[in-house]
């Protein structure tokens, strides 16, 4: 009965929509970027295990390695219908690039708008051998300068997850009686100790779980350094270095590292207890920046309160954090203007 | 970017799709039929409330006054991708009817099968005025044959909730130190406290969520009666008589009405309780029949040891459940035939 | 076989059952202590609320403010139908007593065993007069002995909290680069945000939300230090001293006190922050002493390792700790002979 050709156009495509609810929001009603992060990231994972078992051969889960930068372009509300539609746009042999776009609708009015886009990178791993990566079935690209530009994309990514596997031996230390706006008054951490719900067949920790934890203690240093609304203005590029195992205890701690005049800049670490098993060990699994910002009841930006440093380490990444917000601003200056000149 | 059509072609339809998790399933790892209904009934949500906002007037949430009799064809695993698709099929003055099928896909091996196909009707509910019903725009048909055949099933299932208004006024009264294989040894009971999460922005309950605890009720029923790995094998047609608010406390009883050599019939019973609030009272919000079968290993269906009946009323009830058998296997079998004569 | 008056009988019960699913265990499949401990909070919170509101005059919602040692007599596993019952044994002028029961049931083999008893103190809250402490109307006694007894133990209870006030003005310091064994090595905290279904329609915290999050912690610490499957053995009286409002930030904190041979004593602090609002502070909100046993695969005791004291109140906290294990030992055994001269 359907239109031919739609099966067929809808095979390298994922739609997941869901009515965004009380518990997926702060008491504003905002939904928490953690929540939309997870929702990306489900659907990242299953179009690209999807792929990767498309051919004959070992089966395998894939394993989210990298988000990259994204940004959350308008906070959605609850009772809002988010739609994450999910599309392959690269392949390497080890390695697949998904697209995510998301889309809330108020299915009142029928306003839509775009709140996110989002670049992830997953690894296919055996189902069978345990810690073998398997082959990758390469897609169809409709021009060939999309596989060129993937390329580069893919290249890129390598060098910079290579060289993030350098900034991983800090800690964030405990502050006896802080004072206010310093860095140690709003350092936070959680802890989880991971459920079989939190994992995918191979017992691994989804993706999408970690950057909700992470989402949500960054929020929580945000909220204590300016006591207002917060939401989620972008997550810079994370990734995810080692992977957190079934029964793990994991430890996620967040701490400001930069202020400007309307915006929060989080560093975020999530450590992993292997506690029961064979080898006991404490490890870096990821680390990445969340940006927030803080709104009045009108969702308007309000100004933050300028963090006040106390030690040489905290100054210098304060001064790289404004490096990170400089050329941040200047990319959305340039791509303004280049859609200005079109 | 994407094919020019296809953005029209999907503004009637709904997607959603999402991994099954451990906690979707039982312990022999087959979803609940539960998850299945809920996942049903948010797609209907989201598609009817869209529609019945697609036109200037009073903005308005759909809510779900009834679900047709529904079959699961195959259970769901762990592990698998279920996705839900949604249209609507028919609209009436102040009801929407919608089409709902539920698909399983094993994204390891690429096999895809049908697992369920349901149809709801929902009503819109003003949000400005309290109680009031809104009217539905109409649906373009593509053949004029469609319309008339969706009168008809609006007519049968208006007829059908009348009829079913009169059951309502039995309670499940507990048996002391039951035999087993009677009513009273498998008949349980669950209350829950109606919270944010469950409701709809009118503060009443998702249909889903009743269903949900409906289906949960029943399967303790059946696991306690034939003590082994149960699945839902149908539901019948389940009416919404009367909605539940924020703050209510729910409870769901479930009795062992009919049993055939390979399935069990449950009645249902969801009776609402508003605690806080102008008016105290206890009402009956919603009743329905499961049917269950009972799985081996293997996932071939295994004998049901026979209901033993003690009073007159069990009895009775017994014979009514014997009728809606054998006038579903009827239809089967008749069904049947008629795909083989085509 | 239906009792005479069972309806009138069932006006003050209330029954609970439901599957224990992945999500309510840790990987060894026996559910948390903190589930146990919720399902036996929203029983006790439901039957008091109903209770309350019974009569005419201002509607409330009842608050826990006490519960009283709990023992956790069995451990329950994933799978199992675990069933609450609770009863209304004493009320005062402001103050309603809950006993509850928990049983666990195998529906597989139609195994059944009572894992808890529990008796919960709650306080009703006016939902129109913020503040105010609304009337309790009495209930009747079979015996006048009943009363009698009650009114002791809510003696006893005021007592006891008023006492407990002043234990709480200690903190949890953190450690750097701990030893294995010695008390900041396996001291632990988590942080959550106060979400809206974390609470009640007055916008407090459940009780049992709380006391999930302390029982998450205290296992933490116990998996830390001994580095096995630990199960939650016992919960001394858990005062709750203030209410915790909704978008509250809570820091649950965990040190371990003391080891016997065969258990470990944890004790657990929640602190709010109230973070937005007109005032902001940091409070103590409940603390309480929990114990764990580490268990091997065939859920036999295993021994604990000996917890390593470094400073001179660890050393008391250590002794205090012995107190009370040796007293709940010494009223165990004269319970048991007491049971055998019967």
């Amino acid at each position: 009965m359907r239109l031919p050709g739609v099966r067929r156009l809808l095979e390298g495509l994922l739609f997941h929509s869901r009515i965004m609810r009380p518990d997926d929001a702060n008491i504003a009603g905002n939904v928490h970027g953690g929540t939309i992060l997870k929702m990306i990231e489900e659907a990242g994972a299953i179009i690209s295990t999807r792929h990767c078992n498309s051919q004959a051969g070992d089966k395998c889960v894939a394993a989210l390695a990298r988000v990259e930068r994204t940004d959350f372009l308008s906070p959605m509300c609850i009772g809002e219908v988010g739609h994450v539609s999910a599309e392959i746009s690269y392949t390497s042999r080890h390695s697949v690039e998904v697209q995510v776009n998301v889309m809330a609708e108020n299915i009142l009015t029928g306003a839509k708008r775009v709140t996110n886009r989002a670049a992830l990178w997953y690894v296919p791993l055996s189902l069978a051998n345990v810690g073998r990566i398997t082959e990758v079935p390469p897609i169809q690209y409709e021009k060939p300068e999309q596989e060129e530009e993937g390329k580069k994309r893919y290249e890129n990514q390598k060098l910079e997850r290579f060289e993030t596997k350098y900034r991983n031996d800090e800690y964030i230390a405990p502050v006896v009686n802080p004072e206010p706006y310093t860095v140690g008054y709003s350092q936070s951490s959680l802890i989880h100790l991971v459920g079989p719900s939190d994992c995918t067949l191979l017992g691994y920790v989804h993706g999408g779980v970690t950057m909700k934890l992470m989402d949500e203690v960054a929020g929580i240093v945000a909220a204590r350094h300016c006591k207002t609304n917060i939401v989620t203005a972008s997550v810079d590029a994370i990734n995810f270095h080692r992977k957190i195992q079934k029964g793990c205890i994991i430890t996620v701690s967040g701490r400001m590292t930069f202020t400007s005049n309307k915006s929060m800049e989080i560093e975020v670490f999530v450590d992993a207890d292997t506690l029961v098993g064979d080898t006991q060990e404490r490890y870096r699994a990821v680390s990445a920046f969340f940006t927030y910002v803080s709104l009045n009841k009108d969702a308007k930006p309000l100004p933050v309160p300028q963090l006040v440093l106390e030690t040489e380490e905290e100054k210098k990444r304060f001064e790289e954090g404004k490096g990170r917000y400089l050329q941040t601003k200047a990319k959305r200056q340039m791509s303004a203007q280049s859609l200005t000149q079109q």
